[in-house]
């Protein structure tokens, strides 16, 4: 199962490229360190094809994009898909700007991804064509939720056939799909959304399960996410425990995820199959 | 008290908008989150005004700013301005060189700041016209003492005359006035100076106060200092217990906005008014 | 010994112009502040000069760099020794994509450096002329261990002279000469490569050790190589106690820096003078 996933990625200690925002990479590569990989930040355009092609996979994370980053997400998109590499995009903020909503789109368009990690929110800016978070189809409800979950599945699964990407929307549910087959997963904590960057270390996370498990990107994405929300879970029980506050619970589930073992994520992994 | 003023904000978590360096971007982030705030950073030109215009307030901190965030921050500002969003300047390091002393002084011409928070040598160097930290005017000292604390405050009225903005004066002693009230605030500890960014995350947490306190912005103003000051004393409490160092003491401040009940506030905020 | 090194920092309390990478730059302030030193962040080319000769030392880190930061390293490079500040440089990556490389091997023919600090790979790019970290010649092993020591103390005597720099090889076992004289320091824990940022904030408390030890340059990086080891031990003690992971352990070592003696230095640093 799952740990399957989790011991390749610390036996192949894959080196992952990360076009990221200035607000969490730290924790980002520290995340990446935590759980087995190595990260490398880069994002001049004239050195990103050069680093994306000594490593293994890529993350490209819009959060903080600017004209000069924007140029070399393009770069190291198309040069990790001449490559063969997983690429994961994270379209932070897609709805919230022109510039988010297109520059994702444009990505989508011209790289392949293996993976699209966001919340609901940018997953629909993207889907359904509208510019503004504010503005997208009410038809598909704001947060996923027990009622709507069908309905969320089956958006997402048109969304991965027309990208040919592995959708993974997250919140209080996840849902990790292609077009064919979609986990539910069912890990996390409130808490998570307390702290800075827990959508941009998944999706870290992400790149490094799927960097390692080459043949099985699906159950890969959907191990990384299931990690991510037990560790959320781990880290809540530490927090209560020391009376502690979000910065230190931000540190908790790092640490959750260096410690992570195999056979815990294999019995707490709370997974659905449709 | 200012009990009100925390609970707005935990009721209305309003989106702030941060131009702001990379050095402490983080953990201004986790301290937004922290005090009931949700935070965007942005600083592309051809985006910040839209992603200022979806927020209710802007955190403009020039702390390593560049050409391209520069102008971002005019945009922005004019913006939010325009949209009556109530907007903040962190001088950072105003005094240490022409490029940020220059920075400030225009953007204060430029935009109108409904708060402007500085140490005493940054704001010093702004009202004073001197160009060089060094070089300020040395009628008013570089320290708020009990000794001169009523040059001081006699200074910071006259210059949020000038600007018509609110002005935070924060070190030892605090001072936080318009044209003709102060509040003088006597909580916090030394060891928030052996961190980097207790500027810059009281800055934000301002913007975060103020945004959520639109009748009462210097109100707003001083609850946040008296807050930031008062988590810095329990911060230092759970660090001499734990026999802890700067780095922890970061997070233990953090921790303690998040867990900031409004009682607390209201009983050990150290508050005069003049 | 070494504790007076320390001393003298603590005393002086240097102010350091940090040009780094945004991945660790806050933990580089937050071990500047931890040990003694005062730093400021500053990377534009229109105040680069100014910062920098306000400053007692600088610290070059290619991490992140780009066309803009770049301009910014060799403006700073040049005006720090004019003044005969010290410099040192990080070439994080040199050998990873031409652009590090040939940016690193650039600045050492155009910038005078005190102290050039990174990893056998990086060392091995810059002194052998390859231009990849995979390429480079096999007859120097890629780990410093206790059978190629010697030859790697002579390799890094002749990059000594060659670069009139004092040189730090850090891993393992860590290696800090100039053309004559070489301190072996073996303290250090493996965890330290389990976050990211050891090196970088290695290299920035180097900085604030021979600004506050002008005399004595190559004693003061010993003495900084030393204190990061043992902070290093140190900080694995309390997390093997806390049962912490490796953003936790990051915490620890910075803590560790600011509550270090020097006393307890004296007596912990493993050092060989050869």
């Amino acid at each position: 199962m799952f740990s399957e996933m989790l011991k390749n990625l610390r036996e192949k200690r894959p080196l992952v490229h990360c076009i990221t925002n200035y607000v969490t990479v730290n924790d980002c590569a520290n995340i990446l360190l935590a759980c087995g990989g190595s990260p490398i930040m880069a994002d001049d355009s004239s050195e990103v094809e050069e680093i994306t092609s000594i490593c293994g996979g890529l993350d490209i994370n819009i959060g903080t994009l600017n004209k000069n980053t924007i140029t070399s997400m393009f770069l190291a998109g198309k040069k990790a898909n001449e490559l063969n590499h997983p690429v994961v995009l994270d379209p932070v903020g897609a709805g919230a700007s022109t510039l988010r909503t297109n520059t994702a789109k444009e990505l989508i368009e011209k790289v392949k991804f293996t993976v699209i990690r966001g919340n609901i929110s940018e997953i629909k800016t993207l889907a359904l064509g509208s510019g503004r978070t504010k503005g997208v189809d009410a038809d598909i409800a704001d947060a996923v939720t027990e009622e709507n979950i069908a309905d969320v599945m089956k958006f997402a699964k048109n969304f991965a056939r027309e990208t040919k990407a592995i959708i993974a929307i997250t919140g209080a549910i996840d849902i990790v799909c292609d077009a064919e087959k979609a986990y539910i997963i069912r890990n996390g904590h409130p808490m998570m959304s307390m702290i800075t960057g827990s959508g941009c270390m998944l999706t870290a996370l992400i790149t490094a399960y799927i960097t390692a498990n080459q043949e099985k990107h699906l159950e890969a994405t959907a191990a990384a996410v299931a990690a991510m929300g037990l560790c959320g879970e781990l880290a809540y029980k530490k927090f209560e425990e020391n009376n502690a506050g979000n910065s230190t619970y931000r540190n908790y589930l790092i640490d959750e995820i260096y410690k992570l073992r195999g056979e815990k994520l294999d019995e707490a992994a709370k997974v659905e199959v449709r």
